[in-house]
C-alpha cells in the first residue's frame, strides 16, 4: 500500500485525472497475455519526460517500484507490478513527431501503436519492417524494450536493427538522449542497443528515433507443402544458400496443420507434413523470377503442393492458412503456453523432433509454428487446467523445450522476452558469470531498485 | 615500471616467446595510425582467452593497466598505452573457425585480417560486408571494439549489424559468452552491442560469431560528377527516396577533386565541382534497370559526368579516383588530421558549407571526402607542423567541425571512435548525465579500472 501522501504527491505529478488507485482501476493494469495478474497500488499516465522522470525521483525518495507499462500485450509478465507499486503507463505519450523521408527517420512516442505507425510511414511510400504479431495493439515503445521480433525479421532484422536513437528517463529520474539521428554513430557506450530487449529495467523509454525504408515495390506469396518436416527445413536452407532472402518463411508442422484442416476443412492433401509460407518482396520483375526459381529449388525436396498468389487477395487467401492457426488451437485444450525457442535454422527438423518425444514423454499436446527462416519456433503447450497434474506437467515439458533448444546452440527467446515467466529458467541459458554482469549493470544504473523490479533474473533474497 | 617478479608471473602466463619488455619492442606497440605515441611496460601476446583472463586477473591484484590491441590501425589512440602499463596482443588468436554456410554464420578469433576473412567467406560464395577503409591489416576484434563502418554501409550497416555472438574475458578476468549462434535471442541484456565500438574498455573480445550473407550476383560502378555540391547531395537522397539502395555512395568535394586532379590528370571536366562514386549489387538484371534509373534521375541535377563500368576492369577504374585521394593529399602538406563527423544525408551541403567557412576562418587547407550515403565525412586539415601556430590553429578548426556536425543533429564519430584523441572533445556531444551513466557502466565490470583506462571519457583527476 502507498502511503496516501505519496498518492497526492503522484497526484500533483500527473494531474487527478491521470492517476488511479482505485480497484476496479489497478484490476485493468495487472494482467498481460499471460496467465498472471498482480494488482498495483497506483496508476499513473504521465504526460511527457519530465512527469516521468518527477514519478522516478519520487520513487527513489520514498522508496516504491515503478512498471513502466505500454499496451500490455506481453507474453511473459515483463510489465506487471508483482509485489506492489505504481504501474507507469506510456500510452498518453503517443504522437508521431516527424517522419523524414530524404534522411529516412522517423520520431516517436513510445505510446504510439505499431500498426499505426507502419501506416502513417506506409501512406508516404515508406516503411518500417517490424510486425510483431500484436502489432494492431502493442506499442513502439514495449516493441524497443522487448526487441520484438515477426515474420519479416529474416529478411530485415528485429526492432533493435531500426532503432536508432532513444530518449529515455534513466531509473533515478535523469532524462537522456542515446545515439541520434544518424546511423553511424561510435561516440560513448551504445546506450540505444543496451535499453533495447531491457525489459523496461533499465529506463523509460520516452521518445524514439527509428530507420524506415523505401516500401518495395511488390511482393508474392507462395503456399507450399511438403511431406515431412525435414522437407520443408531444408527448402529454407536452399532457397537463402540460392542468394534469394525471403520476407518471411513461416512454418507450421503437422500438428498445426493437422488442427487447422480439422477445423476449417482448407482440402490441405493428406501426404502433407508441414507447411511453408514464402514470401518474397522487392523489384516486380526480380520477385517473379525468385517465385519461379524458389518452385524449381524445392520442387525435389517433397514438395505436395505449390500455389502462388497472382495479387493481393490471392496473396491474403494463402496467409488465412497461417491466420486460422490461433482460432484452431482451443480445440484442442482451453489454455496456451506460448513459448518462442530459436535454433541455427538448420537444426529446426532436430528441435521439432525432439519436441515430439517430449510431447510423448509428457502425454501432453504441443503444437509449433513460427519463423522458420529465423529458426524461431512458437512451441505451444495446450492444457486443460482442470484435469489434474496437467500444468506441472506442462512446465516440466516447458523446461525440456528449453533445454534442448539450448543443446541445439538456440536460446530459450526469440521474441518473447524474459520478464517474470522465464526468470526461473534463465539459469538454464546464461552462467552464473554472465548474470552478475547484468545484474551489475542494472545496479550502476538503478541503485535502489526502483524500475521494474524482479524481472528478468533470479532476484532472490538476500 | 613493472615489478620484475610481475614480468615474471606473466611469462609464465603466456610463455618466453610471447612476450617483450626489451625497449625495441616495446616501440612497436606504443604507436597507431595518429600522431601520438606512448611506451608500455610490457607487451603480451596470449594464444587464448585463458590466458587472457590470467593476465586480466593479475593486473587486477596487481593493479595495472592493460591495453587490448589488434593490429594497431586505429585512428584515435584507442590502442595506445598512455601512462604505460601491458599491451595485450590479440593476434596470435587469428584462425577462422568455422564457416557455417547452411545457417549463414561463421566464428573466429579476433586477430583474424578483415580482409583475410572476407576472402575465405567469398570463396564460398557468401558475403561479410564491413569494409573499412583498414581491411588489409585491421583485425575483426579491433573492428568489432571500434564498430568499423566502411563505404559498403549505407546498403548493409555496420560492423555491429553482423555481430550476433562473442567470447569475451571480463576487465575481471572472468570468461563469458554473449549473444549466440541465432539472431532472434532476447535472454538477457544485449551485452553483444554493448561491447561493439566500446573501444576495448569493458572487455577483450576472443571469439566473434559473425552473420555472412549471400555473394551479390553482380555489381555495377558509376563515376558521376556534379557542378555543385547541391547537385550531388540531392543526387543521394533522390536515388534512396526512388527506392534504390545503392552499395556505396562516395563522395568527394571539389578540394579533394582539385587535388587529385593537379597531381594525376585524370581529366576531370574543370566544371566538375563534386563526385558521386556509385555501386550498386543485387541481381545482374536488377542492377542494369538501377543504373540506367539512376541515370535519368540525377541529370537534371547539374550532372557533368556520367560513367558507367561494363565490367570489373572498368570498375577498378572508376575507383582509382577514390583511391588516388589518399596519395594526393600530401602534396598540400605533411601532416593529416583525419576526422570522421556525421550529419543526416541531407545536411551534407551545410556541413560542407559551414567547414569551407571554417577554412576561411583559420586559413588552413581542409579536403572532404566519404560516404554520403550515410553523411559520413571525412574531414582532413591538412598541417605542416613546421609553421609555426598552424598545429593550434588546426586544433581550433577541429573543435569548430565537431560543434558544426553536432548543430546539425550528428555526431562527432562515425567509425573512428573516441579513444585518447576526441576524449578531449566529447563533452561537447554528451551531456554530463550521459557520461555518467556510461562511466557508471564501466565500473560496475571493471571496478579497479584496469581495461584501456583514460579512454573515451575526460578521466579527470579526483
Amino acid at each position: 500500500m502507498l502511503d496516501p501522501s505519496l498518492i497526492a504527491e503522484l497526484t500533483a505529478v500527473v494531474g487527478p485525472d491521470n492517476i488511479a488507485a482505485g480497484k476496479q482501476d489497478l484490476i485493468c493494469y495487472g494482467y498481460d497475455a499471460t496467465q498472471m495478474e498482480f494488482l498495483p497500488d497506483a496508476v499513473v499516465h504521465p504526460a511527457n519526460p519530465e512527469e516521468v522522470s518527477a514519478v522516478l525521483k519520487l520513487a527513489n525518495r520514498a522508496g516504491f517500484p515503478v512498471f513502466p507499462r505500454g499496451a500490455g500485450s506481453g507474453f511473459t509478465g515483463g510489465a506487471l507490478p508483482k509485489g506492489g507499486g505504481v504501474v507507469l503507463v506510456t500510452t498518453r505519450m503517443n504522437r508521431i513527431l516527424r517522419i523524414d523521408t530524404e534522411n529516412l527517420i522517423a520520431e516517436v512516442e513510445p505510446g504510439v501503436v505499431t500498426e499505426q505507425f507502419q501506416i502513417a510511414v506506409e501512406k508516404l511510400g515508406f516503411f518500417y519492417p517490424p510486425d510483431p504479431a500484436s502489432l494492431k495493439f502493442s506499442t513502439l515503445g514495449g516493441n524497443v524494450a522487448e526487441n520484438a521480433g515477426g515474420p519479416r525479421c529474416v529478411k530485415y532484422g528485429v526492432t533493435r536493427d531500426f532503432v536508432m536513437g532513444l530518449e529515455i528517463v534513466l531509473p533515478t529520474g535523469e532524462i537522456i538522449r542515446t545515439g541520434g539521428e544518424t546511423y553511424k554513430a561510435v561516440v560513448g557506450y551504445d546506450m540505444t542497443r543496451l535499453l533495447c530487449g531491457s525489459e523496461g529495467t533499465l529506463g523509460v523509454i520516452t521518445k524514439i528515433i527509428f530507420k524506415i525504408l523505401p516500401l518495395p515495390d511488390a511482393k508474392k506469396t507462395m503456399l507450399t507443402i511438403f511431406d515431412s518436416i525435414d522437407g520443408a527445413a531444408k527448402a529454407v536452407s536452399t532457397i537463402i544458400g540460392n542468394k534469394i532472402i525471403p520476407t518471411t518463411l513461416e512454418f507450421m508442422d503437422h500438428a498445426t496443420l493437422q488442427c487447422v484442416e480439422k477445423r476449417f476443412s482448407l482440402g490441405v492433401p493428406p501426404e502433407g507434413r508441414a507447411v511453408l509460407l514464402i514470401e518474397v518482396d522487392g523489384d516486380r520483375d526480380l520477385i517473379e523470377k525468385q517465385a519461379a526459381q524458389i518452385h524449381e529449388l524445392i520442387k525435389p525436396l517433397g514438395l505436395v503442393q505449390f500455389r502462388a498468389a497472382q495479387d493481393a487477395n490471392e496473396s491474403e487467401e494463402l496467409w488465412r492458412i497461417r491466420r486460422l492457426v490461433s482460432p484452431s488451437l482451443r480445440d484442442i485444450n482451453p489454455t496456451k503456453y506460448n513459448e518462442d525457442i530459436v535454433v541455427p535454422r538448420s537444426k529446426v527438423p532436430d528441435i521439432i523432433r525432439t519436441i515430439e518425444k517430449i510431447q510423448a514423454k509428457y502425454d501432453i499436446p504441443i503444437v509449433n509454428f513460427g519463423h522458420a527462416g529465423d529458426g524461431n519456433i512458437h512451441v505451444n503447450i495446450m492444457i486443460d487446467k482442470a484435469i489434474p497434474g496437467m500444468e506441472e506437467k506442462a512446465h516440466s515439458a516447458i523446461k525440456d523445450v528449453f533445454q534442448a533448444a539450448l543443446d541445439l546452440n538456440g536460446t530459450m527467446s526469440g521474441e518473447h522476452g524474459v520478464g517474470l515467466s522465464k526468470a526461473p529458467y534463465i539459469e538454464l541459458e546464461l552462467s552464473p558469470v554472465q548474470i552478475a554482469a547484468m545484474k551489475a549493470i542494472k545496479a550502476a544504473l538503478d541503485p535502489n531498485n526502483i524500475l521494474n523490479p524482479g524481472k528478468m533474473f533470479p532476484w532472490r533474497e538476500k
